[in-house]
């Protein structure tokens, strides 16, 4: 099977509704409740599943699906448990249920598919699947029907995968709103090492390093270690069976960082045994030294230019149009009412609140085509607009 | 001197529109020109030079100042020029303006401010000077006379520097609306390698990793790489000098950030080594290996959790009232205008702006207090709501 874009593995589908009308979900977590109440708002009947007998009964009352068993096989068994448990659920679970399909939902797809072949599960029957959608607020309480709008979730059937299994699967996503990813699960797992399991690793180290210093020095945190640490914060049980599941693929990509590390490491030593030589060193030396450090700089903007923007789209290209408002109730809403009466679409907002400010910078961004004609309406209406002040 | 909060330090100065009447700055870039444009609105004389005539030009039409010469000495020099140009520039200028202060900008504080000592300037009449706030867009043409509000400036006054230079340089940050924090050069550039130097060179070791790779890998790129790599598009040029001028600093900052990396990769190693022997691995080797990796992790939360919030307040603790909308013209306009009549002051948004999507999802960030209410007004007046409903 090769790969494809959304567009045309959705063409697969005919009508996702008629092909999966009862679902099983074991694990009423995030993923598992969210799938849940998704999928009841297609009109599927969905059961639940989870052996924490409080986050089933949570789940249902969200109305993520029942808490009944199913009267007969579901068509499809959406397993939204740890990585571990998958391969003995679901050898349990296809003896019990002859003729559904299953689906996991884990962040890693080698290891389980692997453990599931081994312990002779009926990979016939059986689709990896990873949704890409998270929150910060886990389990059941955190759940949403639109959790997976937009977001990718790849499916990653194996040698053995029927049509018929592989459908099932397409259907779920489909209705689920979410943007369909088709690979081999290795890609999966090189891909998901390198835009989610190394930038996992190096915000720890990074974030780490705070640890032991004065407040005072943490103090000038911008917004760049903001960014850089904002998913340091994630939950270390998790994580580290994340790691452990994939470990040879992150491995192989923290090995080729540590590379790198090395050089710039050892391009900053020379230029620090220069520096005690006054005025700055321009020997030939220093010059070839600094010409490695940008050298990795830019193949650091080469790398970042090739992330695409939200959603798998092309990275959008808004322009902003900054506006300086008092910080109060009815400010954002007077700013957004001279928007829409401008006939502009606000793509995005970004607020700059200052604490103990009587005034707030709000970025609005828009089509660049659309940024002189909502900067202009906006002065007409009396804000202070910053756009286009450069001349 | 000891180490002050900003509040503490403002209460040094007494009057900062009679402290510093004249400024001249020297480089209209960003900061020289946003300087400008934030010392004329207080009233201060403000003089410009450039050479390079066009942005001297830019940042007169701009309004940051004049480009005639200063009738007599100006109160303060800021020397807003590349580092290595600080103390040839700064001894030359004071052979001009005997009485003038002088202030410089730069990004690192030790090497300039040694160079000055080094080419023998007159250190009395000089204040290392940093204010923390940047834009993408460099030049004049990027200017604000709101780029220091609320923002960190370090001054890193040494043990010459008069009682009246420190007070002149304290005004002008003062008049500019930035939080002022005084320390030594040494702690100002051991805090920056923490916060800022090494964050930049893991967001370009992370990002250069996607260079070479399929495109469709990098197609799954979620919110978590877009963060850690946001900074990765940085200036390399600019990156390469600031890198070099604080290279024995960041030296020990990535030394001790190889260490932990290192002990990460041996955890991995023998992680994968095991990884052959299905199912996954339940010795007590293995169990330590992990919990190598879940401490390691720890660190990571533990790190990031010393981060306080924008602008260096306590980290705002807003709840976040999610709403669906439709993707149109006005839909953001209603929504704040309902917000508004409620009563609540929105102090955050963010978008899931999904292209070819009817809707988008909207969160607004409250006051933990004001959540409930907006949330009820909100679903009053018709809107999709989503806070709440895990009850």
């Amino acid at each position: 099977m090769s790969d494809q874009s959304p567009a045309d593995d959705r063409a697969l589908v005919t009508d996702p509704e008629r092909a999966v009308r009862t679902v099983l979900i074991v694990g009423a977590g995030l993923i598992g409740t969210s799938a849940g109440l998704a999928l009841r708002d297609r009109g599927v009947s969905v059961y639940l599943q989870d052996a924490n007998a409080a986050a089933g009964a949570l789940a249902a009352d969200l109305g993520a699906g029942s808490l009944e068993q199913p009267a007969e096989d579901p068509d499809l068994v959406v397993l939204a448990v740890p990585p571990q448990a998958i391969a003995p659920l679901l050898k349990r679970l296809q003896r019990q249920y002859l003729t559904s399909t299953f689906m996991d939902v884990g962040s890693v797809k080698v290891r389980p598919q692997v453990e599931a072949e081994t312990s002779g599960a009926d990979m016939s029957r059986f689709v990896g699947g990873h949704p890409m959608a998270g929150r910060e607020r886990p389990g059941p309480a955190g759940a949403r029907a639109d959790l997976f709008v937009a977001r990718p979730w790849v499916l990653t059937p194996g040698p053995a995968t029927t049509a018929q299994s592989l459908d099932r699967a397409l259907c779920v996503v489909e209705l689920c709103g979410a943007d369909l990813f088709l690979m081999s699960a290795e890609r999966h797992d090189e891909a998901v090492a390198l835009v989610s399991h190394v930038p996992q690793v190096v915000a720890s180290l990074t974030a780490a390093r705070l640890n032991g210093v004065d407040t005072e020095l943490i103090a000038l945190s911008g917004q760049g270690i903001r960014d850089v640490t904002r998913i340091a914060a994630s939950d270390p049980a998790l994580w580290t069976e994340i790691l452990d599941a994939n470990a040879g693929v992150v491995l192989a990509v923290l090995d080729a960082l540590a590379v790198d590390l090395d050089r710039v490491r050892g391009a900053l030593r020379r230029l620090d045994d220069k520096s005690t030589e006054r005025p700055a060193d321009t020997s030939a030396t220093a010059v070839e030294t600094r010409g490695e450090l940008t050298a990795f700089l830019v193949a650091g903007n080469q790398g970042r230019a090739r992330i695409p923007g939200k959603h798998g789209g092309a990275r959008a290209d808004y322009v902003s149009v900054p506006v300086v408002i008092p910080d109060q109730p009815g400010s954002l809403a007077s700013l957004f009412v001279a928007a829409g009466e401008a006939g502009v679409n606000v793509e995005d907002v970004s607020i700059e609140h200052s604490p103990g400010q009587r005034v707030g910078l709000v970025e609005l961004l828009v089509q660049p085509d659309a940024a002189a004609s909502l900067a202009a309406a906006l002065r007409e209406s009396g804000w202070t607009v910053h756009f286009g002040l450069a001349g």
